[in-house]
């Protein structure tokens, strides 16, 4: 029996299992940036003695940890890199902390990579491989899993996809560079519905005009474009295209069997993200991999790290 | 010992060993196109019983076959996907071919793939990974090795970082977009220099001019840029600078320990090739993963992909 951690930018949630897809128990909490690491100690303290309660689980069936961290990890060290939620936790050894904490072995790494490695063994990347998953939402995140193994690089991170340098269309037709995440990212997409809003024809008719500025999210934009406003239709078309530039990219150099996406963006629906994104993907695809790799949704939901962070224990800790 | 076979474009190479960074054995030929694969037959043929005879060793000392092929391969079937050299072959069983012919076990792959294992291995990658390969000669290919082990994505080939995408400047410093091998493989370095020599006014002051457009060849645009050539020095440039915005994308996701490149136009020298190209991969890096690979010439040479195809069959042939 495993302890799963996820530290988010605004999420901690922790779970108990096995590391075989099934979940004993869950506790969902936040992370408050204010308090920082002495906040999260505090909520781990307080919610590990409740999990194992309702789960039935003794303390001492529990062989160790396994964390999903939102920012990049060292694995030689198990070191938090930076953190840009957490003040103090730059460079901070947290698996050491955890073990001090709670008297287990423990091992951390990204959030992204456990998540991919969720998918890969126990959803929808199951059975198949590589899988590569990306998480689309406030930002953009990836992982590859090769075989049951997560792909680290020099292990320090990797597939870090959001960061792919794409081209894409301005409001008046031309062409602009940037990352993939400035355009794509929930975070993108509400930026630039609210950033051309007045400068384009179509954005002066959107019906995004009858809210407030700061009430412009990727859903807004996505129930509008659904009825038919044209200027939210482009602002997605431009993510989509985008999101199929970077996609394309990776295919070409990672030839993965099955690509899953998750997170909040994906959720607008099958009509508006996934079909035009796999038309978009085929659309000058490198000729040599083209139809070998396939694109479909996550299935582990908001619990997929805590599979990951539980999959990773089970994979690293000896029991 | 294992037989080695490299199946390139125009080379036909022969080599026996242990896999193990050591030739005990070489033969050099060539690919007769118009001879097809019955030309390669009465080659290998030929080439065989010399081998052994010079290098002292029993045909029954021979465990397997490992080759090198100049194209898509399939590993599941061991087949060749297709082939622009040598007619017939495409869907051709290379493997079973060569089983049939020489009566021994025989196993096939990419010829950069096997080349990025030689390195890794014993060449210039020794002792690190992940190892990312790439041979920028005629064309563009790479290869990846984690561990030791070759990542082939689905099983039909991967990191085909000759055909990334790229934008660079056309001959009026406006942007255009192409595949990286149109601008920086050999035979794209010299149909650029051909294609401008008289729309651009660095072009119709060029050396260049005083030599027959079919004896433009990428070392002599070299040869004129380091001579101060300012239109030779133009066409490098944009050459480099695509070559650095792939391998940005590269390491953007995979963070390699380590990028070894051979291949003709690396062989320009390091102040023509190498030290321009780190300084344009160090530009706009994805700054998390800045400084963590560097780029080195390799270190096999001509015989890179026959230590590659020794290695692979030491790996896969039971012995």
């Amino acid at each position: 029996m495993f302890l799963g951690i996820e530290i988010g930018g605004t999420k901690l949630q922790l779970g108990l299992g096995e590391g075989d897809g099934k979940l004993l128990g869950l506790w969902r909490g936040s992370v408050d940036a204010a308090a920082g690491g002495e906040g999260i100690r505090q909520e781990i303290v307080r919610a590990v003695p409740q999990l194992l309660a309702q789960a039935g689980i003794q303390r001492n069936e529990l062989i160790g940890i396994g964390v999903g961290f939102g920012g990049p990890t060292d694995d030689a060290t198990q070191t938090v890199i930076k953190s840009h939620h957490i003040s103090g936790w730059h460079g901070f050894p947290l698996a050491k902390w955890l073990t001090d904490l709670l008297g287990l072995p423990a091992v951390i790494c990204n959030d992204a990579d456990v998540a991919c490695l969720a998918e890969a063994l126990h959803g929808a990347g199951q059975g198949l491989s590589p899988i590569f998953y990306m998480t689309v939402g406030t930002g953009i995140g990836g992982g590859l899993v090769i075989d049951g193994q997560i792909y680290r690089g020099v292990g320090k991170g990797a597939c870090e996809i959001g960061h792919l340098v794409v081209d894409y269309r301005d409001e008046n037709d031309g062409y602009c560079e940037g990352i993939l995440e400035q355009v794509s990212a929930g975070w993108g997409i509400a930026s630039r519905a609210r950033a051309y809003l007045g400068s384009d024809r179509r954005g002066r008719a959107s019906a995004l005009n009858a809210i407030a500025k700061d009430e412009i999210t990727t859903l807004r934009v996505a129930e509008a474009a659904r009825s038919g406003d044209e200027y939210c239709q482009w602002i997605l078309d431009v993510a989509i295209q985008s999101l199929g530039q970077a996609i394309r990219q990776m295919i070409t150099l990672l030839c993965p069997r099955r690509i899953v996406i998750g997170g909040g963006v994906s959720l607008i629906g099958e009509d508006l993200f996934f079909a035009p994104l796999r038309r978009e993907v085929a659309q000058g695809a490198f000729e040599a991999f083209a139809g070998l790799t396939d694109i479909v949704p996550a299935a582990l939901g908001e619990e997929v790290v805590i599979h990951g962070a539980l999959a990773l224990a089970r994979d690293r800790i000896p029991f």
